[in-house]
């Protein structure tokens, strides 16, 4: 189960954002070597204060732990010929990493793994970067690793019973609202930003956010007004718009004082949630707009989202399939080997020893 | 049935670039209404040699017409007691304008109108300009135009009949190639960009076009790899990419040679498809980049899409909407007062006289 991961605790904040600023398939920096410790360590402050609001650390492996476990219980029943299924966690930026997650898969005996992205949209900044370094930690491996046969599940944002999670979710929040507003109710849906750099290369992940949206406004069945927008912008390059807050504000403008916040492109809660959107964006547009926005609960242990993870990986046992029709194709602006060479790896017999 | 039009012969190239250049909510311009005239004027030379490669004139209204009474026969038969149905065109640039088609209305006795966006997916640029226009033209016109009922059909980027269309047109493009390399095919979905000012304020269009995208991949059972890229950027403002020819580029250097360019924004043959899919990036790619590039075919009479055509009106002809639940949600950024009076017009009594 591949992810970015969060920091556990205070003292784990540096060396998060120094692996993040050292990934030069999310960010590049000239002399990045040099460059991507020294600005993690200018930020290390501010991003601690943001920790300690939200608890003193991400909850994100708490998260991922109580779904992939949730997963197999269900994938042993769903799947009794591929029992006994097990989770293992691999973060970019935080322990556990690919290298700790694939250590454990040496010493376990494990002949079979399915490397299970946790962002249902593709992006190269998220899934692409965990592919790229998952290769490499393979490659270099005790020989037990490189004999593993690995499959892919590297996108998923049209699932059905995803959709109907967070359909679930939202019309909660909905019954919120008295009766008579309800149908008025703006749905935001909102996202983690990417550079104009990285979708002008052709990465996947803005239509693939889209098409996760229309399915859960199909299982709603298109009954409020909505929109999709952006957060999390960092830096001073152009991002995709629009972004969540000016989105708020703009609404509020036009006299849309009732809507519900949905963080679409994750799956459990995380500081971009319980910072950035409860206590930023919320409460700003409740406190100094005049709003009523609420915020959708995160997938984290909802049943359905359980229901989904396990249905996702069936299928996909079932298939035979190495990874999506998608994966092989790189971006038409792709100028990174290492995505030639992941590809290269997973879709040939150097990857597949069935 | 609303849509941009384009010139019916070369003498008409400059009062469509005039009335395209003078629409402040497709382009702002300093002094427009001086400058629109003269950008067209230094512009008509180059588009008369485009329209000229094409045949002399677009095909647009030859198109539209012939798409408006097929869809109007099998109303009839759908509906009978809506009938008989009737359709009329309103070009935002040529002839027939939205004023002539106010006028023909106003003499034909008719009392119930459907504004049929021609647009599957909704963007200020395109519909809300159109429908703006409509309401600025209602209002200024004869009281028995006033009188009429109204209601829209302002968008239907995820309509199945629509996609199940382009699936067709694109499947018999895939039969074209050897069977063995079939599946390597790249779909490469093109559609009209926008500037970033205007995504920035919330359109809604690049995740329409996403969604028709996505469900046109459901209905080919995701059975290629594809991507969703942008043509057609004008002037030296950054738009929404990446660009279309530069993905051609790019899919040849990966070595990607076997694609297929699919207008998946536009309903009939054009400029944009003839001209500029046609006669440039296609034609360019299979003689300079070595590779073998089909355009798939618009769908102007395609079978499939004059069912959606009927099926859409009838479905909106028996809810009694008066358009979408996303129409009335102005863009969060937009500060154009046109869109909130159009809105307050067609949603309120004083557009329905049921």
């Amino acid at each position: 189960m591949m992810n970015l991961g969060g920091p556990a605790s205070l003292n784990k904040v540096y060396d998060f954002l120094c692996r993040l600023f050292s990934d030069r398939e999310i960010i590049k920096l000239p002399f990045q070597k040099l460059a991507g410790p020294l600005l993690a360590r200018r930020r290390t402050g501010h991003v601690q204060e943001q920790y300690a609001a939200i608890g003193g650390g991400s909850p994100i492996l708490k998260w991922t732990n109580a779904q992939g476990e949730a997963m197999c219980k269900r994938l042993d029943e769903l799947s009794p010929g591929t029992a006994p299924h097990k989770h293992l966690v691999a973060f970019r930026y935080a322990e556990p990493l690919t290298a700790d997650a694939l250590s454990t898969l040496s010493s376990s005996g494990i002949t079979c793994a399915v490397a299970f992205t946790q962002y249902p949209q593709y992006s190269c900044t998220t899934t692409g970067s965990s592919l790229n370094e998952l290769y490499r930690r393979i490659v270099a491996s005790s020989k037990h690793v490189q004999n593993v046969s690995w499959s892919l599940i590297d996108r998923w944002s049209g699932n059905e019973l995803l959709a109907k999670a967070f359909a679930k979710l939202i019309e909660e929040e909905l019954k919120q609202y008295p009766e008579d507003k309800r149908a008025q109710v703006v749905l935001v849906f909102s996202a983690h930003s990417i550079p104009h750099r990285v979708v002008d290369c052709g990465d996947p992940y803005p239509a693939e956010v889209a098409n996760t949206v229309h399915c859960v406004m199909q299982q709603l069945g298109h009954a409020n007004p909505y929109r999709l927008v952006w957060q999390s912008k960092v830096g001073p390059l152009p991002w995709l718009g629009p972004k969540t807050w000016d989105s708020l504000v703009g609404l509020a403008k036009h006299g849309n004082k009732d809507a519900i916040l949905i963080p679409i492109a994750f799956t459990s809660d995380h500081i971009e949630t319980l910072y950035e959107l409860d206590q930023t964006y919320m409460k700003d547009a409740n406190e100094k707009l005049g709003m009523n926005v609420r915020r959708c609960k995160a997938l984290n242990t909802e049943p359905i989202f359980i229901e989904a993870l396990a249905q996702i990986v069936h299928a996909h046992l079932k298939s035979g399939d190495l990874s999506s029709k998608q994966y092989p194709l790189r971006c038409p602006g792709c100028t990174n080997e290492d995505c030639q060479r992941a590809r290269d790896f997973f879709l040939s017999s150097d990857g597949q020893h069935h």
